[in-house]
């Protein structure tokens, strides 16, 4: 860049930066929230059509829930209560909340609205989970995720099915290889058997894993009293241990307690392999905030992404709290995560046509095209810079009414070019 | 029907009618919101679709604004407030609020994120408005609408364009004549103008207006000193009065203060039959129930549906208090309400393959099958009445693995046949 280019920038950035801070401060938004514009939003658009599009092909049909409910009714998904959430009082003083997370929602739809279908219930979901962000973590307080729910019986099939889908929807997104890592609550719950932990050293040890942190769950597992030998070691080991299938047969020769859910999970992987989907890294670090969870847990990572693109796992209880007992596992997307990590999707090039005239050329014009789907946009005759403005909008040719037909200059490459009629231009 | 159909009929729906009440006192949702199932919900998903795809030919782009907003904030956009709504507080204490309509957000997001673009400023939503539902009304709380605004010149053009696209938009989703009225602000203040109306007249007159009673109106525009004779009539008449552009040419004479805005009008309606879209009716008894508008008001109409299908209308001072002057217009679709007026959009005859196997089968099968975009779903070999669960779940085709090749049944008709491999199948 030459200097007087990058100060020309720099001053360009400057004013622009000092617009949108007095803007800001004039109009400010709450915090964690933001606007979307056009650009961003065509790609988040198109990126959660092609999620549902693959959870739709495995069977899932789209269900829509309400942004707000009783909060009493919400809390019962979660043990304690759902903690933080944004909450308010109808007209008779019932206390309402937004909902801070999608698969509550859902789960209580299944077991209420659709109680009586025999099932498996396949459902998904495109929505905004809203949470009040915790301060200084930059978090944001409204996530948009695509997601899919799986209520049947609650077999290694069901989990399978869900790993396979979410790895096909995120390579459909563009992710090539999606790194999905499964943990399981009810294999740690088995290791914690297996070394007789009584409630309270069990409730200190999910506590630490809750917390990730790993100081805590040492200082725990030392005072766990049978965790002696190889049982101790795998104890103090169990949150950082990654690996493939070897790493259950392992766990399940050390403690045999555990050995019916690694013998589930290696079911899984050769499941989830019979899928063609790449295949999943056991972590046993990996749970989840909502302590719904009771089985598998999964996440799916992508480069450059800051947090997980994709969470979900086996919630058996969920479906009772809300009056209908079905295991059900499921797995939402993050949608602005994953869009981070994979960027633009193809097919986003500039199109359409800005026809430049009077009203009436424009107008008429334009009414035959769009009849087509190619969207077309008018200026008066007398706007100032056309070209740049179809840039900015998008727009890949512009059109001017000549004496005998039109001009049409396409504004990627200027190539300009002279037709008839607009029906013979290059965007048909 | 016979009795005993009929009487096997009522006790599965008395039955159900039971189990809803039983599970919606122990699982209830607020006031004004509700579940949306898998076939309503896609026929929603399509016709958003459609709206959007038809609006995006116009040109307009999709944006997307925060569910949470400052109420302060949004409270510009209305004289005196934007009223009912809901409200909590952020952790700093400041008062949030879930926006209550969707224009106001739309128009702030114009005038501060978009405010340096030259325009004309085309964006589209898809997005739910929240409000608490008015007791006894059996309004909803949230309300889901597609629409567009434009920020741009400001001129008749612009008016008719958003008519035009929102015709446009209606008759692609299935309504064949929409019917579309507009009202003017504009002109209901410019013969308010022509009667020397004081502010109290107006504010009492503009009062009654917004509460559509008629009894007040013509209380009130007795005490108009001015109004007497064809000009008296007119004021007494205004609400009252629809017809078409020569109703418009009657105003100017009688009143005209109000000739600039009938001739305006005049020049939309000329445009509006230049894109081939159906002529609006003027209504000057349309108002909405937001302040914000200027100019034309827009309401459009569906047999069936219990309120206007589409509002929206010129909001030429509410840029303004964003910090971002500029002329907009625009309109809304309520997808609920457009819903039950078209009812089953075309095309979402059941499609995809149920198919029954052991999981090795049909997870393999299926995989081939599911790049192709075609939905299949695996039931294992056990699952009792495979051909029910396919009709509920929206797919045409049941397949059953044979010694060699498959048994395919289509649940539509009951037509067997038999194929060698599922790539062969009817569905491709």
């Amino acid at each position: 860049m030459s200097e007087s280019t990058s100060a020309f920038a720099l001053s360009v950035l400057g004013l622009s930066a000092l617009m949108t801070d007095f803007m800001g401060d004039r109009v400010p938004l709450p915090d964690g929230v933001r606007d979307v514009l056009p650009v961003e939003a065509a790609e988040l658009s198109a990126l959660e059509t092609t999620l549902t599009g693959v959870f739709s092909s495995f069977g899932y049909r789209e269900v829509r829930t309400p942004l707000i409910e009783f909060s009493d009714v919400v809390d019962r998904g979660q043990d304690r209560g759902i903690g933080r959430a944004y909450r308010m009082f109808d007209d008779q003083g019932r206390v309402l909340v937004l909902r801070p997370d999608l698969t509550i929602p859902i789960a209580r739809l299944i077991a209420t609205r659709m109680a009586d279908e025999p099932g498996p219930v396949r459902v998904s979901y495109a929505a905004r989970a809203v949470r009040p962000p915790s301060a200084g973590t930059g978090q944001g307080a409204e996530r948009r995720q695509v997601g899919i729910e799986l209520a049947g019986a609650g077999g290694a099939e069901d989990d399978a099915e869900v790993i396979a889908a979410l790895a096909a929807a995120l390579q459909a997104a563009g992710l090539e290889q999606p790194q999905v890592a499964i943990g399981s609550v009810a294999l740690v719950d088995a290791v914690l058997d297996a070394v007789d932990a009584d409630q309270d050293a069990r409730d200190a040890l999910w506590g630490a894993l809750q917390g990730r942190s790993m100081v805590a769950w040492a200082s725990e597992t030392r005072r766990v009293r049978r965790a002696r030998g190889r049982l101790g070691t795998l104890l103090a080991e169990l949150p950082n241990l990654r690996g493939g299938g070897e790493l259950l047969t392992r766990i399940a020769k050390i403690a045999p307690a555990a050995a019916d859910e690694c013998a589930r999970l290696l079911h899984t992987l050769d499941l989830v392999a019979a899928y063609g989907a790449p295949a999943p890294m056991i972590d046993l670090g990996v749970v989840r905030d909502w302590n719904y969870y009771s089985g598998v847990v999964i996440e799916a990572y992508a480069p450059g992404a800051s947090a997980p693109v994709a969470v979900g796992g086996r919630y058996d209880a969920l479906g009772a709290r809300f009056g209908r007992p079905r295991p059900a596992v499921g797995v939402a997307v993050t949608l602005d995560l994953l869009h981070h990590a994979v960027g633009v999707p193809e097919g986003r090039e500039p199109r359409g046509v800005l026809v430049v005239g009077g009203s009436d050329t424009r107008v008429t014009a334009a009414a035959m095209l769009r009849a087509t789907g190619i969207p077309v946009v008018g200026v008066l005759a007398a706007y100032a810079g056309p070209e740049e403005f179809a840039r900015t909008q998008g727009l890949r040719y512009v059109a001017r009414p000549m004496k005998s037909g039109w001009k049409v200059v396409d504004v990627t490459d200027g190539v300009a070019t002279r037709i008839a009629s607009l029906e013979e231009g290059p965007w048909i």
